[in-house]
């Protein structure tokens, strides 16, 4: 029998989580979810998902106001029977409050990989930011498989970017532009990124004159605040390097990020469509198909 | 050694929350709860808590946003090494869907129990709205105390209203509106309430004419959209009876309840505190004052 699927949080039919389910031909699961008039959730399950497998695919991105909604419908699915539930999140939160950076800091990362863990008994993710974790077995006892987006970036880069020259933001990304520039076949650069607060950056930048020649496509896991891409396009501006192009996994655009990036001026932004958004320019349903 | 209070989701000087760790003469913790750029939570503990009886004093309206965070302090104070958290939660949510109405309704009252139970060691919350449970150790499996507004509510309208006549606008409210009569010494009735979804309600008014001279106070545990309330007094406009005074435990006021309440001119609006809002007219805070 074919896996029943639950899209959640991705509206539209062009979403990653409808394009999830047609391409895998899973059922698509129905359900109701809504909010009653007191800002508490309703849910429920209209699907039989008695002895059945059960996959759902779900936008955590801003997760705190959907995290009971998940836990709701998963101790549901549970109670009525389902045999095995999967959780393809493909932006995985709470993933950057790695350590007790102060003391008497909640260590979110730790806490939150352990309740999805009681929740469900598969976790499936692509590019989540792993920094001080190896990997997602340090915090999640579930089994999980971590996907990467690097070929599918690699590929519209290919298509789209004359030679390029790929830039990492700071040296979280170092990995990850080394390995997309090996795919792209193309040299790449990291930059020292200095982190003042949670909305303020500092970046060293190189002399790279010399490679002016090349097109830049700045490459990061994550967009939130966008700074640190603006800062760098603006001293890429000043190097007299050619107009950037900015990819990011996971299109978080936290504030007005969006807003300033693109009124900046300075830059071609491009993301993964894990999180929905309009610069949605990759699709990561590719990466899906042989797993579940 | 004094219990170390945390003040949650209580803002304002006057509010509940402060009343109670003023009355009580509790130690005020120092932590700070925010939210990063992407909608996470951060949370720190910057008192020290080893070994130390913590209570939370956490308005939990809206809850969905705020139990992560709630979860998050818990976690940290139990790693810290806590040694007892009591939960003040005056208005305690997720009480209302307390069956399986129809087949694959999530039974969130259950499972929302079962979640603060893991959490904290006792809880302690201001009317509660039992309805199908005779009490909240059916789905809670802490110790839990209940306290009732009654008195506090019943002493306002001794002193505020003359000649009561308590309404209870639905059978829900029955035993509540007896109870409240009685304390107040005057008579009560009980309307017959009829719901046709979460938005839409009918009223069914007995013929009350010889009660004329009574000022009627309509009595409820929870105002959510108010819809029961402003029918209620139509109604009572209707047989000629005097301009009603609407008293609630809980200050839901969901969507623009409030509004249309007020804007319909044809009542008073008191509540508790439990839940800040501008109608809240009866400090609960001593109802809490032996409690801890």
């Amino acid at each position: 029998m074919i896996p029943l699927a639950f899209n959640l949080f991705y509206a539209g039919e062009n979403s990653l989580g409808a394009n999830i389910i047609e391409k895998l031909n899973l059922e698509s699961a129905q359900f109701e979810i809504r909010q009653f008039p007191d800002g508490e959730s309703y849910v429920r399950v209209d699907s039989e998902v008695a002895n059945r497998k059960v996959i759902l695919i779900a936008n955590l991105h801003q997760p705190d106001h959907k995290f009971l909604c998940l836990a709701y419908l998963c101790e549901t699915l549970k109670e009525l029977g389902a045999a095995h539930i999967t959780l393809i999140s493909p932006y995985l939160p709470y993933m950057r409050q790695d350590i007790r950076f102060k003391p008497g800091e909640a260590v979110t990362s730790r806490i939150f990989a352990r309740y999805l863990s009681g929740l469900v008994d598969k976790l499936i993710t692509i590019d989540p930011h792993l920094h001080r974790y190896n990997s997602l077995d340090e915090i999640y006892s579930i089994p999980t498989t971590v996907l990467s987006a690097n070929r599918l970036i690699a590929d519209w880069i290919k298509q789209n970017v004359n030679a390029p020259l790929i830039i990492g933001p700071d040296s979280e990304s170092a990995q990850w532009a080394a390995e997309t520039a090996e795919l792209v076949g193309c040299p790449h650069l990291v930059l020292e990124k200095t982190r003042h607060g949670d909305r303020d950056v500092e970046i060293a930048m190189p002399d790279i004159s010399h490679l002016k020649d090349h097109s830049p496509v700045l490459v990061d896991d994550i967009i939130s605040t966008g700074r640190t891409m603006i800062q760098t396009a603006q001293e890429l501006r000043k190097l007299g390097l050619k107009t950037p192009t900015c990819i990011g996994v996971h299109a978080l655009f936290s504030d007005d990020a969006f807003c300033k990036m693109k009124d900046s001026n300075i830059m071609q932004i491009v993301t993964c469509d894990t999180i929905p958004h309009k610069t949605n320019g990759v699709s990561c349903s590719p990466l899906l198909e042989d797993l579940v």
